[in-house]
């Protein structure tokens, strides 16, 4: 909708009619997604290789994602504490597979000072009797911890939760979904029973889905790995699974059940009520800056971020429009105004939050800035809008040209519907793009032109989740993942991917249909 | 007070005689520290060297300083990012004292993975090009981002702050006062001049100031270190200093205006209005866990912890008194009700919070464990509190036999003031023990006396800050540091110390008293 009604010139952006980011998504995906991160300002590489800078934008919705996640999982009963960075090498070395999975790739302190050495340049010094590395997850020195805060059935469950950064030192990265460096939140719990521990684990699994689907409007599927895909470690491990618009999987949260692996090589055990010793069954459970990556990658578009207003930086973005205004401080007043009652208005756990811009920019340059950060609302107002006590509105989820004048009371009252109004758009709009790029597939034939070739970017820019029955042979997993890149997603907990039926690969019988993918 | 009145049996606590805590204060202070760290269930030593592990009720004191704090930082104008933690060998090189000052306790990272090594044991594998610090502060990684993104006049003041953990490789370590990784935050800010450099400075130490005295209940001094005391790399460091019930000295926060130096080191320079290009001016400023050791120090007493009521974990904690009660879950029943109504009550920026302990553990022994963690307020409810809707009030601020009964509504709506009132009774007792511990000091003589020997710890225990004149001389700051272990803590900004005077140690013109110490 244009505004002729006002009299007002075509607004700048009218104008118009590339998109804001090059390339668009079909054009190239991978680099579109590099551009809109630099385009939003949400991040940037560092000169350390492998490590980003979150800048603020990105770090605001770490902020509301750490904030929602915290107050669920104190809701659920877990305290948070912290643990040392560093972990001997020798706790690392305890369990077996755990070393095996991240032993390739870890940072290790080896020194305690720099020195001045013969060339005149500072070199290592002060070697270290034990090398330390800093922390890939921390299983291993929460466990030793554990070891001494469990000695009676009295102290469990122990129910423990760690925000952390963490260093796995990946050979390649992406910023977000795989760095050096990022952030994350560690659950640790010991529990008395396997079964209170899988509850646990299931609970927690569901925390983080109805996290990803309620806030980040991101739809996934709860399901539990292969062995193959399993953390270094566990007994089980349960995924949550989501699509990105190139139809590629990203395991966006795990949740493990760890047995009694960890709890036998840390030596966490307890006196039951009849004084007997048991090795305790423990459980962890964890996601990260990652989640940015997929917030990206499930909503924006070719014009740029797109941002939830549940996790929003900012809900709203007021630009006034002054350049033709008699009296343009008068607009200023009235645009401080609105964001002052704006922000009075209480949106979910928080209050409204609004930008006002007061850039000395052109006005197509400065709301292209907001398109391209993701914000949920743009209002422009100018003096005719002022005249008419009105606001001219734009949502993120339509065209940037679509926008309406609507009573400033009239917003102010409804802006809380609106905001639940973009929130369900972009939710519905990711689950109808899931389903269109989902398929039920049911010969090795279709599996292998629907995936098409390892390194055939077109095809695979075609394909998604292929919903196929599985008899569960790990080398025919393994085959497959060497013929197309695609993996087992998981194996969905609940029953929307039907019975059983026969395996496409083996011909053996198949309880249920597995997620298959590529994935980041 | 007792209560013969309602016809209890004295309450267990009221036996006890000796204190929780041993030893006491007295008896020995730095031994003390740790047993009401253990006491009150805060921290322990972790296997990692140095590393302290802070437990829940440890670090739910450490996320209300981060949440006031960030609130306050929010609220003048910053916003958080986040930098990587390390800092590549050359980076920390290019400011000249600011290497020095950290190159002696760094954590070296030198390899990327563990490799399978001759013995059959794991050995550090591929050899990093260059070292990299894990970051014992974050100035030099910053300023390179900020080399980047400060280019114009329109980009400045930058102002961002990050909170995260650091390490410092120490040699002799105390939990919360000096461990070898802590968690902190970082403000680092760009200015076009040094005047705005420096108000910003000064501004963020007052922050500071109010934040230990408003929400810690630990009144401060706020000065100017001497040239000796200044970070590696800074033109003016600014701290607060708060006295310990020992009578040393505290460094809690400091702010430090970098002048030009790091904006030269990492080349941040701007373009003017007039298209002429200038370094920028930068500040740093930070508070870390050792906040919590120095909250420690000013309130806790011999029978342990005792905490501010607006950082409290928990405002209040519920003891059920149920072990003559005839109806017993009546008793839980009314206490649960009861919690949740104090959970409506708003004070300052959160609802009040509670504990209710319904633990099987003998009364006294409930009661105490809940003293030592330092809990503002301790309700007693037994059947006859209930029968006259009444709770047995007990504040931690008062001796623990100390108890009056109150009317069950008149409590609820008088808790905030309650608890004000503690909040109040804590920082006046504060000030009054470090008044009862400042002397102004004339001669050479008096302060070598008030200070005694290095190692004399029964002199030193009546010590305490010393205001003494001084006229700057840096080897006199030397001697008396050597001699005494007593250090210029800092140059009082306000005029509360007096005006000029003479220097008792070199006989020349001082400008003020500054106050001296010893310190941790």
């Amino acid at each position: 909708m244009t505004r002729p009604a006002l009299g007002y010139p075509p607004a700048p952006m009218a104008k118009k009619e590339a998109n804001a980011i090059s390339p668009t998504r079909a054009e190239n995906y991978p680099e579109w997604y590099q551009q809109v991160i630099r385009a939003a300002d949400l991040a940037e590489q560092s000169p350390v290789r492998g490590c980003m800078v979150i800048k603020p934008w990105g770090y605001a919705l770490w902020e509301n994602i750490q904030r929602t996640l915290d107050a669920k999982f104190k809701a659920t009963g877990h305290k948070n504490a912290y643990f040392p960075i560093f972990i001997p090498k020798s706790f690392l070395e305890k369990e077996a597979k755990h070393v095996e999975g991240f032993a390739k790739e870890c940072a290790v302190v080896t020194h305690h000072r720099l020195e001045v050495g013969p060339k005149g340049d500072l070199i290592p010094a002060g070697e270290l009797e034990e090398p330390l590395i800093v922390r890939p997850t921390s299983e291993t020195i929460i466990g030793a911890m554990f070891s001494k805060w469990v000695q009676s059935y009295r102290d469990l469950p122990l129910l423990i939760n760690q925000w952390a950064n963490v260093v796995r030192w990946e050979l390649r990265t992406r910023m977000f979904l795989r760095t050096t460096e990022f952030l994350w939140q560690e659950g640790h719990t010991v529990h008395a029973t396997a079964d209170e521990a899988i509850a646990e684990a299931r609970k927690m699994l569901d925390v983080y889905a109805e996290f990803a689907e309620t806030y980040m409007a991101m739809p996934v599927i709860k399901g539990e790995k292969s062995a193959a895909e399993r953390f270094p470690g566990a007994v089980s491990t349960w995924t949550i699974e989501a699509m990105m618009q190139d139809g590629k999987a990203l395991q966006a949260g795990t949740s493990h059940f760890l047995g009694q692996n960890f709890a036998k090589s840390s030596e966490i055990k307890y006196l039951d009520a009849d004084g007997a010793l048991h090795f305790a069954w423990t459980t962890s459970w964890g996601v990260s800056t990652r989640l940015i990556g997929g917030l990206l990658m499930t909503h924006s578009d070719d014009d740029g971020f797109v941002v939830p207003p549940r996790l929003a930086p900012a809900h709203i973005v007021i630009l006034p429009v002054t350049a033709k205004a008699e009296d343009p401080a008068a607009v200023l007043a009235y645009c401080r105004k609105l964001r002052d009652d704006l922000q009075q208005v209480r949106y979910h756990e928080r209050n409204v939050e609004v930008e006002l811009d007061e850039r000395d920019l052109r006005g197509g340059e400065k709301a292209w800035s907001w398109v391209k950060k993701g914000v949920p609302l743009r209002l422009e107002i100018g003096p005719r809008d002022m005249a008419q006590d009105a606001v001219f509105v734009a949502r993120r989820d339509k065209p940037p040209s679509e926008k309406q004048s609507v009573p400033r009371e009239a917003f102010i009252s409804g802006v809380t519907a609106l905001l639940d109004s973009i929130q369900s758009n972009l939710f519905e709009r990711a689950k109808a793009f899931r389903a269109g790029r989902t398929r039920e597939l049911n010969t090795k034939e279709e599996f292998y032109a629907y995936f098409g070739a390892r390194d055939d970017e077109s095809t695979a820019a075609q394909s998604g989740f292929a919903l196929a029955h599985f008899s569960g042979d790990p080398a025919v997993e393994a085959k497959i993942k060497e013929d197309l890149s695609v993996t087992l997603r998981c194996i969905p907990l609940d029953a929307s991917t039907g019975g059983p039926g026969t395996c496409p690969f083996t011909g053996q019988p198949s309880a249920q249909r597995v997620v298959w993918a590529k994935s980041y």
